[in-house]
């Protein structure tokens, strides 16, 4: 029940809270849907095809299109924790991994990982080729710079499925022309509090730009968590879409910041109910994990204000990612049901909010 | 807005948690109702009528009655801050206030308080004088002894409204005979989680015991408080009385004993309960009346099954008393609006939570 060691601090970079509104916006990622030419899409492809596009971007790894070297991780060669593991990075999608066919990653799944930048590509997923990079705050710009220049070299050494008037061709419609798609996932409490929210999303659809909750497509909005992402990818330069959706969540965070300063200036009502979350999260045995996003978004909202004098973003950041199942199991050294989840979760948060490290090397078990 | 200061501990000393079984019985009170022979009831009487039997009680203070003194507080001559205060400690009842008369205390409307023991005697409320003592814990022979040994007095003194056949004539039939109710504040947080408290309520009643909630006949329990009080006043003695009625509640703390052991080997929901509650407790901002209550149920049973190392159980008891409206503007110096209330609770709790003293003293507003 170990991950790899060279994989233990793989993807979790944006954690640090370095990136611009880093207290409002959690990440930034950037993805580039392509495929080879002479290759059906994965969907439809046998095992022989699937790998033989394994193999072409296998033939990548030692030529100067990764000149900080980079790794080709088989999906089925992982044990299903690591696996986890990856998924509850966000760096690999279910799709990858199987999860539909009982947890049997397909012929040729494979994640492409880089040791010096924060981009992987997902090799046979939907499309033969997402590239993909995950960076702290709001930095679209160098979200897309990174994949961006991984797309040039990848180009420049496979033949890529392109169509002079569509542009890139994709598995699946909706990402045909740039095959790119930003998001950003953002802590919106605020606007929620102050009832805007709904006005403010609506705002966004208007403008092609799309949200969902934290797990994905679907998933209801825990936690005042929400991702936002562009919905088309066609028509536009992937230099105007990226600047439009810059443009765009910048604003979104803009409202939220005037929302804060409402609730700054609003009476007793804020601080009790950010200082209840900090209570529980401090002192509860057994947490779901919705119930602990629900609280830290409570937390969260009280050190941005002030009103809280910590635990810092990064340390907040960690919580999401460390108190997941896989990654409890991870620090745990063992599978937890589900009520021992609860409790390690508990405990481990009790722990960070205690000052203590967060690392994902503490054991919240003992 | 101060109590007159050899007022200010009155009627408290149940607070400190010595009586028997102080963890789940607050505290036992035993009354007493008599009438003056020659005066018509209460309810029915005039101004002059009242003041006659308000004369009658001052004639004895002076006398043997009282060997170690007593005072006559006209509750007319109290400003209403000192009224709630008595009001709150549950000395004096709605009624002895005129609370349903705009808040005008009737003619000849006092309270008999003895310095040395915890008796008082509200004189003239629905019955000339109700004789009334308040201990700590399950005490109710020491609760009965101490108004039977006033009775005697009292009795050797006036001339009360006594049938040979009825025995003590009252105000309200349900009180003649010996105008005797006895009752106990229990705390039975363990019988509700298991679900089992209605059953024993029920049983309460097959035996003649009747139960409200905390404030009085009709309010609903909140946090896990119930006052448990004799129904007949008829037909037995009053030793019998007494005795059958702590004999009762002496099952239900076995009851409830039983059920605290259940939870402590039932996994860590219990914990989980308590924790939050402490938490809670410790970090709000913010805190109705109800609020404190369901709270201080949860921390109140954690100290008690060994899960929470402090507050002890008269701290527990001072916060009930001193978060009341009345206590906590005694404290601020001043008149506190519905917010500032709850305000300056959520502060005495965490101060007396944080270990610091919570004497009446302390100012919950700096």
């Amino acid at each position: 029940m170990k991950t790899p060691e060279a994989l233990r601090d793989f993807g979790l970079g944006w954690l640090d809270g370095s990136g611009p509104h880093a207290d409002i916006v959690l990440s930034t990622r950037v993805r580039l849907a392509r495929n080879l030419q002479g290759h059906r899409y994965a969907a439809q492809a046998d095992a022989g095809e699937r790998e033989a596009v394994y193999s072409s971007v296998a033939g990548m790894l030692e030529t100067p299109v990764f000149p900080g070297g980079a790794s080709l991780l088989r999906m089925g060669e992982l044990d299903v924790h690591t696996r986890r593991i990856f998924l509850e990075r966000r760096l690999v999608s279910s799709d990858l991994l199987g999860r539909q066919r009982a947890d049997q990653p397909s012929a040729g799944a494979a994640l492409l990982v880089c040791p010096d930048d924060p981009v992987s590509v997902m090799v046979n997923e939907e499309d033969h080729l997402r590239l993909q990079s995950l960076v702290s705050g709001l930095s679209v710009m160098e979200a897309w710079s990174l994949v961006d220049r991984l797309d040039d070299g990848i180009g420049g050494d496979l033949s890529l499925a392109y169509h002079p008037e569509f542009g890139y061709l994709t598995s699946c419609p909706t990402n045909t022309g740039t095959g790119l798609r930003a998001s950003a996932l953002v802590h919106l409490p605020a606007l929620v509090l102050t009832k805007e929210i709904t006005r403010v999303l609506e705002g966004l659809e208007r403008v092609g730009l799309t949200h969902r909750g934290l797990d994905g497509e679907g998933s209801d909005f825990v936690g005042n968590f929400f991702q936002i992402s562009n919905q088309k990818t066609l028509g536009r330069s992937e230099e105007d879409l990226v600047e439009h959706f810059g443009a765009t969540v910048t604003t979104v965070i803009e409202k939220e910041r005037r929302a804060r300063q409402v609730l700054r200036g609003a009476g007793p009502r804020t601080e009790d109910l950010i200082w209840r979350a900090y209570g529980l999260l401090r002192h509860a045995r057994l947490l779901t994990y919705r119930d602990l996003m629900e609280l830290l978004s409570g937390v969260r909202l009280g050190v941005s204000l002030g009103m809280l004098p910590s635990p810092r973003v990064n340390a907040l950041n960690r919580i999401i990612i460390f108190s997941q199942a896989a990654h409890l199991a991870e620090a745990a050294g063992r599978e937890l049901d589900a009520s021992e989840r609860q409790a390690h979760r508990a405990q481990y948060v009790r722990r960070v909010l205690q000052g203590e490290n967060g690392s994902p090397t503490t054991d919240p078990g003992s």
